[in-house]
């Protein structure tokens, strides 16, 4: 009996991701893939191809089709800018003369706060569109530039509202636990105290946060007070992820993964235990490349020990107005590679299978596989390796979200 | 008498870039410009425009102008990629392995020379688009994957012809001393001969490069060597530009500002005497940071240095297959900044007013001001700041070719 289904794109090489294929890209050439319902419905080598009748063909031309890429961790959605600050550091004045002229995170609070939920949309649709131009079929988007109840809301209600107006899926996360907001000045309890009893509640309560997270460092939160957020996270059913060791190690890698976190995000200086712990708790290790190149730093994350312990890597932009105004995955992908020493293939799955994983996300997209979300980018090249490797002339032939095709946005 | 003009763009910030305006941008807030015949015929503040009849007004929304922006140095017409050796190079293989399997750059002479005109245009055509798609609107492209005669012609014809159809301007330069071809093996003097005596004349004579340009390093040719080229370049009246003391001093900037070249470029090893050489012959200093970035090199060229001589610097992609597959002077101002140390407003000048003389086109563009080509970029900006601090979401709102709107490409 023939099957219908709604697409068949055939003539295509895919770069599945899927890790029981062999290869690092899972690649399946001369492949057909058949989407019914907005998912995959069967995939494998065209000649093996069972008897359907699709409603629409696509000629993939002999061209490469890959997963949807997932950026799974942005702070996109923010007001005004930081390159005023960019300039004065670079002619030369030290950070303390930065922020003495108002500079750092809270200018972009003050910014956020000020800014008209409208305008925040305004300024952020670009961003997400530069973005959803590479081929991103899934971002992450952070609160944390209110560090008040309402300016948080705003900034996750401006998120969904972006999820609504564009052809994108949106994962949002409550970063209230970004930065001691002014008016907390000396009582950084408190303001956990607001958070915990306050912000989380009405976020979980209008299911506008999908997950919970928070600035675990020597200048953010203490394990402390970090581990007071997960706890009211986990009686909200809310899961966690930790911005964690990016400037020294504090102990926050070894709390998430107790804690079954998601992930723990930058990581640059975690111990070997830590690695270990991730391992074990399954929790991602996503790598914020683009903020060590703004940042200058030197400690790169302990990339092979995380590979060879089986820690799994996603590679996310960390998109955001100080430590990375860097809004492009492909741009991370090639930095991934030159500046932490992944392979091609790891940069791929960090942004696709691992990214989804970050996000609680690995049931439905992350992989081409059928019962997975038809959420795929068709690619004129030769090989998966060029997507980290170069940039510039190498874009999207077709993206499709749900199988539906929305490369013109 | 009421004056007419083509196209009058007003209520725009223009960052002219022009030296004796003060500040790093030469900016004049709330400007006008007024085009006639394909150039600008005044610019100043708004509110002292001349009376004048123009046949099209653009309203530039408080938005800033810019000089179209200039790549002064591009490898970007060539054969084939190299993904499989950057793959096999961060999967652990040495650079001699990597060689062995065929990689390096007589890899793409190979896939040059193999590529028909055709195929090579087919090519191109998008690494050039995807500058375009920036705003630049002046693009310098080498030969050099040929080393051969053919080969070098055929590269040239396809610069040539991209520019007729595509709305940029594009300035040619032979490159023949790029790298010996292994039919020279051990016979680098001969090669040098071919060159002289063969290449350039027929180059020349059939106006097909601008410039003449070499590749003066340890592992390229010798100063001797690049000297007996630059000889033959002045017989025939061509300017020179040349790759220079990027992995190792070896006196190729001392030469070139002898022989007053256009540009030295990369530079990362030239001397404290090198960069007085330079300031007084004028020579331009053209960083690449997309290679530096690639090659993970250590040593950045001494910016303070030329900064304090007074020496102009250019920034450029430096676009190729191995050290910089990066298609993106946008990034590179980025780069610049974060690596090298510039400032915004250096960077800006680097792909604008240097760049220009780089390419000994300063007479005609590069700067917003009376006289110059009308090659602009309007940006939806508040700063041109910007345009160096982020990556993304900020792309030109409309770009300029000669006062034609080629903002569609
Ligand atoms: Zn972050
Ligand atoms: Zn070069």
């Amino acid at each position: 009996m023939t099957e219908r289904c709604d697409l068949l794109i055939t003539n295509v090489n895919a770069a599945t991701m899927d890790p029981s294929i062999a290869g690092g890209y899972g690649a399946v050439e001369d492949a057909a893939v058949a989407v019914t319902g907005g998912k995959i419905v069967w995939l494998g080598p065209r000649r093996e191809l069972p008897d359907c009748a699709p409603d629409e063909v696509i000629d993939g031309e002999g061209q490469w089709l890959t997963p949807g890429l997932i950026d799974c961790h942005t702070h996109l959605v923010y007001g005004g800018h930081r390159a005023g600050e960019f300039a004065r550091r670079l002619g030369g004045e030290s950070y303390e003369e930065v922020a003495r002229a108002g500079g750092g995170i809270i200018s972009t609070v003050r910014a956020t706060r000020d800014a008209s939920a409208e305008e925040l949309y305004r300024l952020s649709e670009p961003r997400l569109r530069a973005l959803m131009s590479e081929g991103v079929t899934t971002v992450e988007i952070k609160s944390g530039y209110g560090l008040d109840l309402d300016t948080e809301l705003k900034q996750l209600r401006t998120a969904r509202r972006l999820a609504q107006h564009n052809p994108v899926e949106i994962v949002t996360t409550c970063l209230a636990a970004h930065a001691l907001p002014p008016e907390y000045d000396g009582r950084a309890d408190e303001y956990i105290d607001l958070i915990c009893e306050q912000i989380l509640p009405v976020v979980a309560r209008e299911q506008l946060a999908d997950a919970v997270d928070m600035f675990c460092e020597t200048i953010g939160f203490t394990v402390e007070q970090c581990q007071r957020v997960i706890d009211a996270a986990r009686k909200l059913d809310l899961p966690v992820k930790v911005h964690a060791e990016q400037l020294a190690r504090t102990g926050a890698t070894a709390m998430a993964a107790k804690a079954s976190a998601l992930s723990v995000d930058h990581i640059e200086y975690i111990s070997d235990a830590d690695v270990l712990a991730m391992a074990e708790s399954g929790t991602v290790a996503v790598l914020l490349p683009g903020a060590f190149y703004t940042l200058r730093e030197t400690q790169a994350p302990p990339v092979k020990k995380l590979r060879e312990a089986g820690v799994c890597m996603a590679l996310s932009t960390d998109l955001n107005p100080g430590s990375c105004p860097i809004g492009s995955l492909r741009l991370m992908m090639n930095m991934g590679c030159n500046l932490f020493g992944l392979t091609p293939a790891e940069a791929l799955a960090g942004v696709t299978r691992a990214a989804a994983r970050a996000l609680g996300l690995c049931c439905s997209r992350g992989v081409l596989r059928p019962g997975q979300r038809a959420d795929m980018v068709l690619w004129p090249m030769d090989t998966p390796d060029q997507l980290a490797y170069e940039i510039g002339a190498l874009k999207p032939a077709q993206i499709f979200l749900g199988g539906k095709d929305v490369t013109a946005g």
